[in-house]
C-alpha cells in the first residue's frame, strides 16, 4: 500500500464560498472552481503535503481487519451503533413537567442528514402516554352525517387503494420556550418537535366518500383511541383534498407512539389534528370547540382576544448545522445546512445571513423538492474567524416569506405558551467558535 | 355517540378494477366511479348495513382510553410495536450456511409499503460479519495515482460540501436460490436482498479531484475495513458520475452491518461495489481482479465462458402484495402492490399481468419517480375467486424491458449460483386465494 498523507483539510482547496451553495447548476462549477483552487494552490499544498507524506507511515491494519465481526443472528431487527448512543430522542430542558404522561420529546436535528426522519427518532407529543392497542381488535368508526355508518377492521383498511406521500409533521408548540430571548441551547431543543415522514394510508375522502357524505357536512371529527380521547374538528374540505388515513411511517408499520395501528395525517397542519390511534371520524355541519380547540391550540392576539382553530404551519426554516450546542473547528469552510417546509405548498427558496440578517444570499435546495414536506438548504461559507450572527429566511410557493420575531410581534401577542413560532432563528458564532441561540438578540 | 355497522368492505363499493390504477389522472375518476357504485349498488348496500346497524351496539370505549399510557422515558431510541414482531429481516431458508460470518439477511418486501425501507430492516450481506469500528479511530485514505495522496478522518469526511440522494440498493445475487423452479415461498425469500435508502454523504468525485487524478487513472479500488477486507475495482468514470462517501442512511448515521462509519455507493450497481467499512480508495490504470471478480460476482455465459464486470444492475420489478405465503381473503377487489427499479436511470413503466402473461395493463406508478430509485407500482384487481397467475414487467428510461426468464436463458448460463437475476417473478393464486411462487411454471 502506497504511503498517504494525514493533512487537515481545513483552508486547503475547498472553494470560494461565493462560488457554491447558489443552485444545483453551480455544482459542476464547483467541481472546476475545485481543480482550479487546487492548480493554483498546488506548490503549497503539495509541499504541506509531501512534508506530511514522507512522515507518514503507509495505514495500519485496522483492528476490525484482525478479527471476525458480528454474525447476523445478533440483528433481526436493527439498532444504531453504539457509538451513536448520544443520537436520542429528548425531553425539553426547559419545561419539566411533572408527571409525564402528557409529554413530548424531540428529534435531534442537529444529527439528521436529508428530509427523512427514522422512525426511532421521530418526535413524540401525547396527552396521556401511549397506549398498547392491539390491531387485531382495534375498529375505526365513520358515523354522523354520512348516508351509511362504516366500521372498519384493519385488515379492512389495508385493502383499500392506497397512497404514500412524503410530508413533513410539525407539533404547534415547536419552539414555544424561545419566542423573545433564548431559553434553549440546541435545535433539537428550539425546533424538535419536527420529523420528516413517507405516509402510506388511505385517502380519508375515499372511505368519506364510501360512507355517503351529506351535503351539510362540514367539520370532520377525529377521535384517538388514548385515556386522554385526543379529540379534533378539521374542515371538510381539508379532510377531502388531501388528508389520509395512515397505517404505515417510513416503510413500516406506525410506530406505537406515533399512532398505531392507525391515525389520520392531515398534511401541512398542526400536528395534534393528526389524531393518532384514530377510532372514531364523525362528520358534522359545524366544529365542536373541544377543549383542544378553547384551552389549547389556539394564539394570544393584540387586545387581548385568541384566534381559533389556526391549524395551518405557516413557512419556516432552521439550519441545523452549525446550531446552538456545537462548535466549530476552526476558520475556513463550512457548510451551512437546514431544513426548510410548509404548510401550504413547496418551498421556493431558503436565504441565509451571516451577519445577523444585514446581507442574505440565497442557498441550494436538494432535489426532490415536494409538497409540504421538509426541503433540505445548503450553502458554503468561509468563516473569518470573526464573531458572526446565522439566520436562515423560507419562501413557499404562495410567496410568503418566513417572519421575524418582531414582524411576528406586530401581529400576535407573545404572552405564555403561545403557539405557531415560525419566525427567523439567529445562532451567534464568537470567535472560539460556540454557537449560541441569539432568538431575540440579533 | 351513534350507532355504526360492521359491514365488510369486500364486493360492496369497490371501484371496478378498469377504471382504476392505470396512472394518477384516474384519481377523480376514480372518486366520482365509487360515488356512481354506491348509488347504483345503494339499495342492497343501505338495507344490509341497516339491519347490521340497527344490532350494533355503539363502538364501546377501548381498553386503550381506560387507562394512561407508556411515558416518554421508555422509548428514547423507538421500536416497532410488539404485535409486529413478525416483521423483521430473515436468513434464507434455502441456501443454509454452516456458520454465519459469510451470511445474508433478507428484507421484508412484503411488508415494506413505499419507497424506502426501515434502517432495522434494510438487507445486510458480509463476508466476515459485521465489524466494530470506532469513528474516532477511524481513517479512510486515497492514494495510488493522484497528485496528492489524502487521509481523511470522519470529522474531515462531515465537513465536505454533502449531498443525499434516494437509491435502492441491490445484492447481485438477490434471487440466486429461484430461477428454474420455485426454492423459496415468500418475497423476502426470493427478492429481499433490496432495499430502499435515501444515502448522505460527499460525492467521490469531490475528494478523488482533491487528491488530483494523474491521467493514466482509470480504476478505483474501494477496500473494507472487514475481516475479509472486501476489495472491488470500479471504473473511474462511474465513480466520479456519481459515485457517494456515504456516512448516513435515512437521517441518521449508518447503521453497524450496513458500513458505519463510511462506506462507498455506487448506485444502480452491484451491492458488493458499495463496500462497506470503508478504509482505502487507490486509483490505477487496470482493475485488480480481485477473488471479488474472479471466483466471485462473475456470470456463467452459453459455451463456458464467465462474463466479468457485470455490475450494473439492470431494470426489475416484483409484485410484493399479494406475493409467496400470503393469502387472499376472498374474491373482490385487491390493489396489487409492488416495487421497480433500473440501474441505469428511471423506472417509465411496468405492466401487469393477471393470467400468466397473456394480457398486460399499465399500473399507476406513484410519484416521486427517481433515478435508480425504488418506485412503488399499484392496480387494482377485481379476482373473480378462479386460478390467476400474476406477473410485473418493468420498462426503464432507457426502454430496455425486464426480460422473462426463458429469453435470459437465450443470452447467460443458468447454472450454479448464478447473480443478476432479473427476471419476470410469476406469483400463482389457486381458488382458495393462497399465493405461492410459480417461477418456471409460467
Amino acid at each position: 500500500m502506497g504511503k498517504t498523507s494525514d493533512l487537515p483539510i481545513a483552508r486547503r482547496s475547498y472553494p470560494d464560498a461565493d462560488a457554491i451553495g447558489e443552485s444545483d447548476s453551480v455544482l459542476k462549477s464547483r467541481r472546476d472552481f475545485l481543480r482550479k483552487s487546487m492548480a493554483m494552490a498546488g506548490g503549497a499544498a503539495v509541499a504541506g503535503g509531501a512534508a506530511r507524506t514522507a512522515s507518514a507511515a503507509p495505514l495500519a491494519v485496522a483492528p476490525s481487519s484482525q478479527e471476525v465481526g458480528r454474525p447476523i443472528e445478533a440483528s433481526a431487527y436493527g439498532m444504531p451503533s453504539k457509538y451513536e448512543a448520544h443520537v436520542m430522542r429528548r425531553r425539553t430542558d426547559v419545561l419539566k413537567n411533572r408527571q409525564n404522561w402528557s409529554d413530548w420529546s424531540m428529534t435531534p436535528l442537529q444529527h439528521q442528514p436529508g428530509i427523512i426522519t427514522p422512525n426511532g427518532l421521530v418526535f413524540e407529543r401525547h396527552h396521556a402516554g401511549t397506549p398498547d392497542i392491539d390491531p387485531q381488535t382495534h375498529r375505526l368508526v365513520i358515523h354522523g352525517m354520512v348516508r351509511q355508518p362504516l366500521q372498519f377492521t384493519m385488515e379492512d383498511l389495508v385493502r383499500y387503494p392506497s397512497v404514500s406521500r412524503f410530508h413533513f409533521h410539525e407539533c404547534s408548540g415547536n419552539g414555544l420556550t424561545d419566542w423573545l430571548k433564548p431559553a434553549s441551547t440546541t435545535v433539537q431543543q428550539t425546533h424538535g418537535l419536527l420529523s420528516g415522514m413517507l405516509w402510506t394510508g388511505v385517502p380519508a375522502s375515499t372511505l368519506l366518500e364510501e360512507a355517503g357524505i351529506d351535503p351539510r357536512g362540514k367539520w370532520v371529527l377525529f377521535e384517538g383511541a388514548d385515556s386522554s380521547a385526543h379529540t379534533r374538528s378539521v374542515p371538510i374540505e381539508k379532510v377531502l383534498d388531501d388528508a389520509l388515513i395512515v397505517y404505515a411511517m417510513n416503510g413500516e408499520a406506525l410506530r406505537p407512539e406515533n399512532g398505531y395501528p392507525v391515525r389520520v395525517v392531515i398534511p401541512g397542519w398542526e400536528g395534534n389534528t393528526s389524531v393518532k390511534w384514530l377510532r372514531r371520524i364523525k362528520v358534522a355541519d359545524a366544529p365542536w370547540h373541544f377543549r383542544s380547540e378553547t384551552a389549547r391550540y389556539t394564539d394570544p392576539m393584540p387586545g387581548g382576544k385568541w384566534r381559533q382553530f389556526s391549524m395551518v404551519m405557516e413557512c419556516k426554516s432552521v439550519i441545523t448545522s452549525p446550531s446552538g450546542g456545537q462548535q466549530l473547528k476552526g476558520p475556513g469552510f463550512h457548510e451551512v445546512r437546514g431544513l426548510a417546509w410548509s404548510g401550504v405548498g413547496k418551498i421556493r427558496a431558503v436565504d441565509v445571513s451571516f451577519d445577523g440578517g444585514r446581507n442574505w444570499r440565497e442557498a441550494m435546495l436538494e432535489e426532490p423538492v415536494m409538497d409540504k414536506c421538509l426541503t433540505r438548504f445548503k450553502i458554503g461559507w468561509n468563516w473569518n474567524g470573526a464573531p458572526a450572527v446565522l439566520m436562515s429566511r423560507a419562501v413557499d410557493s404562495t410567496g410568503y416569506v418566513q417572519p421575524s420575531v418582531q414582524d411576528m410581534q406586530k401581529a400576535r401577542a407573545i404572552v405564555g405558551f403561545v403557539q405557531h413560532h415560525n419566525a427567523i432563528q439567529p445562532w451567534a458564532v464568537n470567535a472560539k467558535g460556540e454557537v449560541r441561540n441569539a432568538i431575540g438578540q440579533a
